[in-house]
């Protein structure tokens, strides 16, 4: 997989990408990851990339020209599945989508950032608008971030233990059951006997249990889907 | 306001925190973030902080007693209004609860890695678990940046212009209106007349009109709600 990030902030979400399974997957070769720098594709002497709203009001738009050179440029190198923009009006995000998009292999994604991107561009090039959430950010950035390690994480050979992804909350549509390691007993804290019996079948219908339960009382929507 | 995020992974969250209107929001002093790397209460001469999961499985999980360890540590220097752990079987972060929480003086982030955390530190210290979404990622932290970031914005004299904050998208139950700016008119595409018109009261509600329609087409549910 290829992903490639537009941004005015590159050097807002570089760590995410140095640090442990994204790291890992970038260097075993299982995804490369591109930031670009919308501003070397800004106008005038100012690399200028934003600019006032139409109509008045608060906040600045992210103007259409440097945006419209950098997607053609990238899209005149490869074929793109999807041109994504991270918007708190777009597609909300959840696991489904996350592994739907986990399948493709060019994706580019633009971070909005101030007041979003003139609409001429989502009209023009984006393919899918997808929010990480009901709540505003500073930017896309974190979104991208945030969209990049749910997908790059079920790219096969990513994670060691395949098994791990699997059984995590949402994969099968049921919050996780609860973990307990060691110590079994904890300033007078046990962890359940029946985790300690080795009685795997029983172990199994614990936490499938457990997991209905917790998925009942904490987001009975969850079921009602299934 | 002051954070404290508790990781094994400080080094992954650190650019977000160094850049845009988090580092500005820092350096005036209006929020203190403070990481804390778990490893350093880690045990034995490994720094060990997470173990094999009772009842068996893939995935480790966080043992209880580094996180005992510094939250003790931390509580024993300041009270804390909330001690939130991530995890997305936590409550679903929205932009009520980011307002809600930005009103909060202390804060301790725990970001779970792994498989999560020993379900005895859920029930001992923390008393929040938000989610940011429902979709699963390598670990917390992200999660902790989203957080940080969609409150710290809310804070008074972070953002200069705060009627640019209470017009972003859910801040009144509506989805943003499109936005334009220069030039009027790119490779054929207009900006629409009304917002060239100068004619403020038409302008607002065409927005207005603009964002119910995007809202009914893409959330309506958020409409219900109302």
């Amino acid at each position: 997989m290829r992903i490639d990030i537009i941004t005015v902030l590159p050097e807002l979400i570089k760590s995410p990408f140095e640090a442990s399974i994204l790291k890992r997957a970038i260097e075993k070769g299982l995804v490369e990851v591109h930031m670009h720098d919308l501003r070397k594709y800004g106008l005038n002497k100012y690399n200028q990339v934003d600019d006032y709203q139409y109509g008045g009001g608060a906040g600045m738009v992210m103007m259409i020209e440097p945006l419209d050179k950098i997607i053609t440029d990238l899209k005149s190198e490869r074929d793109y599945d999807e041109v994504i923009y991270m918007t708190p009006d777009g597609e909300t995000l959840n696991q489904g989508i996350a592994n739907h998009i986990s399948l493709k292999e060019n994706l580019m994604i633009i971070c909005g950032h101030y007041k979003g991107i003139d609409q001429r561009v989502r009209d023009m090039f984006i393919t899918k608008e997808i929010s990480i959430g009901d709540y505003v950010l500073s930017g896309g950035e974190l979104g991208a971030a945030v969209l990049c390690d749910s997908i790059i994480r079920l790219i096969p050979g990513v994670i060691s233990d395949e098994t791990s992804a699997l059984t995590d909350s949402f994969q099968d549509g049921l919050l996780a059951p609860p973990v307990y390691t060691r110590p079994a007993e904890y300033k007078g804290h046990k962890v359940p006997e029946i985790l300690l019996s080795g009685n795997l079948p029983a172990i199994d219908q614990w936490r499938e249990d457990q997991a209905i339960q917790r998925t009942k009382d904490r987001r009975p929507d969850l079921l009602s889907d299934i």
